[in-house]
């Protein structure tokens, strides 16, 4: 089986989860919390991890939110005392990955989550945190390699905390977890990989070995999103989506761009992140036309476009072709909203490694462009 | 500045030496050893490197051998003891990061190097060691990234650990310190940074990560490495090529082969590692045709060769054009070795990774046709 180990160990594989109870040994852990939601418990996965923990009898918290927050980490620090935890798990997309960082960072550390955020320089402080094991159940956010924790807290603010330090121990990658999401969820969660892929290769920051995994993702990604939408039991199609999300996730230092720079502030609207993503990527990629050309003929390449093919069209049209929503009041956004979020989105520090610098105005327009 | 972090933080650019004082601070370091070697000093890149680390004043071994030995190490380890040490700084090429890495392993845990080999199981309890800066002098091994360190004990035999908890906390790559390395160390060390790329891409292990390292490493060393030896001064080639090896080393957890599996043992008898590859590669590509075939026309394609072109021929007018020595006879092989070698060769772990099996017979037959 892969064996990929640059800040975590990754196990990635059909059956890999498999592997979960020797993991779990290996880390010295000996009582994990798991960390999932109702609907993996529900799409019978989590008995499948349950079944692969053993000899380990994992704590169970099902009830991870769909966007994590500081009420829910409250349930699980009060699981982890009560049952005397010693690391966790997490058995599902961001949100499930999210919150397990942050409990691997409060019963280390002590505190509240608030004392950690990155714009304080809290999270500078956060030393090597409790054993961690990520398994993704779906091929989007990459969050399994991801160093940050982002939560609401109990007082309506965002908290995001961001360290090497938090990245998962070990990662367990296993496609046939995929196997049996629904064509919509695999199209959103998907689209937002290619997504990191495409916006990372834009980034003006230097980093080669980053710019190489991101071009691959969106290799990858290009070719088997399509397949793995239109035919969920493919089992090529699920393998290559989970390598482009892992990619795209490793990829992600050399920062992201203007599409996510939106999603951010939608998001918090309660809209789907990826959903969002396939909104917004062809209005950026139409929009930084002329300011990334090096950037976009490796990109043309890497999907097998033609040399003087538009980047934007490809990518509304795999949006259109993928069944996702193409505007934003398709979404249900309301135009009202709009100049705020492009107030937000140009104060997002993603926009600053946008390839064409925008102001709050050019967000309005592009904002409205996708509207 | 670019930043790049996988296991290590690598700050990589013309300058980054600047920030070793900032660096040693980072660390918690306040008494480093500073191991080098004389030629590394004569250069004068040794002063440049001391008059970065202040306010720090490193202690200084200068008299790494061209191969490290557990002479050297005792020696390294009797200094930080005597000085009050505590954290160390490898300036120069593998020799002294192998070397860097050992003292960090010992003065952190104790013991003899002995027993911490990897065949006898020692490396596995290797935890975190010594705080570590590795700054390399040559572009080629990619030991900078490296986690083994390899060593000839007092009584002859070779010692091998090998442990992440080993690699560099910071690595400083700044391709200024290669700017005066000769044309003929420059083609040396080249060639074996692009080795990695090649023999990584070819190996059957599968790491999507690290092949899409790999293929950007050959990428810019094909294009590279024959401008920085005609032209030493070209900056742009210099940075290429750190790059290259750079990235060559990163990819190396997918593994080499043949041409390594042979390197290592003719290493032994005190040849030049990167002239030995030179000289074998050619001939490990020839074999290898047909028996990794996706490989090799990805290869093509990042070399930017026809379809249809052997890869051994271009790679043994390379080593021709970098005016590298062509055959072991012209290293001063005595033909006598050569049984010896193959023997050795084939039971070599790495000869396990060449996508051809190859045979004890096999290798003499690739060694005479080298010869």
């Amino acid at each position: 089986m892969p064996l990929i180990q640059y800040l975590s160990r990754i196990l990635f594989d059909f059956g890999a989860l498999s592997g979960l109870g020797e993991e779990i040994a290996r880390l010295g852990i000996r009582r994990p919390l798991l960390v999932t939601d109702k609907g993996i418990a529900a799409a019978g996965i989590l008995t499948r991890a349950l079944d692969a923990a053993k000899p380990f009898a994992p704590v169970l918290y099902d009830a991870t939110p769909e966007n994590p927050t500081e009420a829910a980490l409250l349930d699980c620090l009060e699981l982890w005392r009560d049952r005397g935890c010693d690391g966790v798990i997490a058995l599902g997309g961001g949100s499930a990955i999210d919150l397990a960082k942050a409990v691997a960072l409060l019963t280390s550390h002590g505190g509240a989550l608030a004392d950690y955020g990155v714009k304080t320089g809290g999270s500078e402080g956060i030393g090597k945190v409790s054993p961690q094991i990520a398994i993704p159940t779906a091929a989007g956010t990459g969050a399994e390699v991801g160093r940050a924790c982002v939560m609401s807290l109990l007082d309506g603010r965002k908290s995001v905390a961001v360290n090497l330090n938090m990245v998962a121990d070990t990662v367990i990658c296993d496609p046939e977890l995929t196997l049996s999401l629904p064509p919509q969820l695999t199209a959103a969660t998907g689209i937002d990989a290619l997504s990191h892929g495409i916006e990372t290769t834009c980034s003006p920051w230097q980093n080669p070995p980053a710019a190489a995994i991101a071009l691959d993702c969106v290799r990858r990604a290009a070719k088997w999103l399509p397949i793995a939408v239109q035919d969920g039991g493919n089992r090529q199609a699920r393998w290559q989506m989970m390598m482009a999300a892992l990619m795209g996730g490793m990829c992600l230092q050399k920062a992201l761009g203007a599409a996510h720079a939106m999603a951010n502030p939608l998001g918090a609207l309660g809209l789907h992140h990826g959903t969002l993503i396939g909104v917004l990527l062809p209005h950026v990629l139409r929009c930084n036309e002329g300011h990334a050309d090096a950037a976009m003929s490796e990109l043309r390449a890497a999907i097998g476009l033609h040399p003087s093919a538009a980047l934007h069209d490809w990518a509304r049209d795999l949006v259109a072709q993928l069944g996702l929503p193409g505007t934003l009041g398709a979404l249900g956004v309301d135009a009202a909203v709009l100049p705020e979020m492009a107030r937000k989105a140009s104060q997002d520090r993603l926009s600053q490694t946008n390839p064409r610098p925008l102001t709050q105005a050019d967000y309005l327009a592009l904002l409205q462009g996708a509207a």
